[in-house]
């Protein structure tokens, strides 16, 4: 096999397996060729990807060591690709009655999901969260996806306390916009306990659910490390739950025009 | 820029951009170089694909060409995996209450999630399906994922009528295990008419969801051309309400022990 050829697989190998530990030992044995080498073709790939600012690669060093990709994605990039999912979101026929916007489409959408995800990724890192928490139904896309490209496991409350799933821990919590007694549930299995967390989900009104997500993960003794949520509704702005969040995407609703209008924030890459 | 350099940076654009057209244009722009240079680069990248069994590059010719990276798993490779994934589900204590199995952590578990997306994607991608459709809410991951693999949306069928996205169609159906009645409802706007849609599901016992999905999509003069499940329960198997699918991993339950075994199927890779 050429170097060319090599150097080829190799970057396949690591950008289709994001945050798997991947050993010289393993690229030697299936390139048939020295660890040094190997080695020097990672440094070239590391080069590479710094400059097309598509994520890193994470060396560790050692008898258990290897390489690990660790996917992610430029400011500009996300920023541009931000303004035009806002765009997306207000060209055609997307206002539901009642002034709700529709955007079930986007949300199941494989490649704007995967996308919102390795933004979410880019962000929170850093604060190396190692689960993603969100609750059924709109969010989980997104979560799939940020956990998909942090390399750590979704999980999923559900609502109500219909648990099937052996022994669970359920709250009741206040939905801040309706202002409805509701109640969340999560099996303990799902979740060990004093985990780092990080929280996704696609809509933040009045925080409310946020609000139940944090207090639900006090009794896992989890760390909340961060919030992140796609859309803001304007409307709570003064009156939110919840402050420490990172949303991607503000929507104003003008109730008289039934009227909808999409804005995208900037994500602060940190 | 070094050739090395720019085929890095190539494969990890078109590997990290799945399904999506990348004309010679862009590469040319992008790397400041010939629209010559760029075909026989991605000559290179095409083989070394084939090789390494990992998907294909789909070249289109003409004014609006360009490159497709369409993501595959080999068959080998596919056996393995699932070998090892239903040894992992009969490892440990996952049986629950009842003789039921607990894979929730399996199905959020992003890696996973995105394996089995692909061999359902390399399953069904010569079938054409447009849409990817499931029903809320352990089915979505693996929808999502093969989705995020085929290139096409995926769809969300929401359980009962408490449809709030305008116009919806809503069927009933009888749970074929529990024999309920039961509804299942999916918006307008989420599915044009007339589509190839491929059926991913986490679970099929008696089949009852399955058929109403099925139902579901005449509504919509959708053509199925694809059932995926993850897990059979083989309690069922000579009393289905559908025949034509495909299950990767199979359940036995032996209810008097209260103990579950999971096997692996082989998957045709056609």
């Amino acid at each position: 096999m050429k170097r060319i050829e090599r150097m080829i697989a190799l970057t396949e190998i690591l950008i289709s397996h994001p945050n798997e530990l991947l050993t010289l030992g393993f690229f030697a044995d299936r390139f048939d060729t020295a660890r040094s080498t190997i080695s020097e073709d990672l440094v070239a790939i590391k080069e590479s990807l710094t400059l097309t600012d598509k994520g890193n690669l994470d060396t560790i060093s050692g008898a258990a060591g290897g390489v690990k990709y660790l996917p992610g994605i430029g400011r500009e990039e996300a920023k541009d690709f931000l303004t035009s999912l806002a765009g997306n979101l207000n060209a055609g026929d997307r206002t539901l009655p009642g002034g709700f916007l529709y955007m079930s489409d986007i949300l199941y959408n494989p490649i704007i999901a995967r996308k919102l995800g390795l933004i979410f990724a880019s962000v929170f890192r850093k604060r190396s969260p190692e689960a993603v928490i969100t609750i059924e139904t709109k969010g989980i896309p997104l979560a799939l996806m940020t956990a998909d490209a942090l390399g750590v496991p979704a999980v999923v409350v559900q609502h109500g306390n219909k648990v099937t799933e052996g022994s669970s821990v359920s709250i009741n919590y206040i939905s801040g916009s309706s202002k409805r007694i509701q109640t969340m549930s999560l099996t303990r299995k799902a979740l060990g306990t004093g985990k780092k967390v990080l929280i996704i989900d696609d809509f933040i009104k009045a925080g409310g659910t946020a609000k139940g997500l944090i207090d639900l993960m006090q009794e896992f003794d989890a760390k909340v490390v961060g919030l992140g949520i796609l859309m803001e509704d304007t409307l709570w702005n003064n009156s939110r739950l919840v402050e420490d969040y990172l949303a991607l995407l503000q929507l104003e609703i003008d109730s008289s025009k039934g009227r909808t209008f999409v804005k995208a924030n900037d994500p602060k890459m940190m």
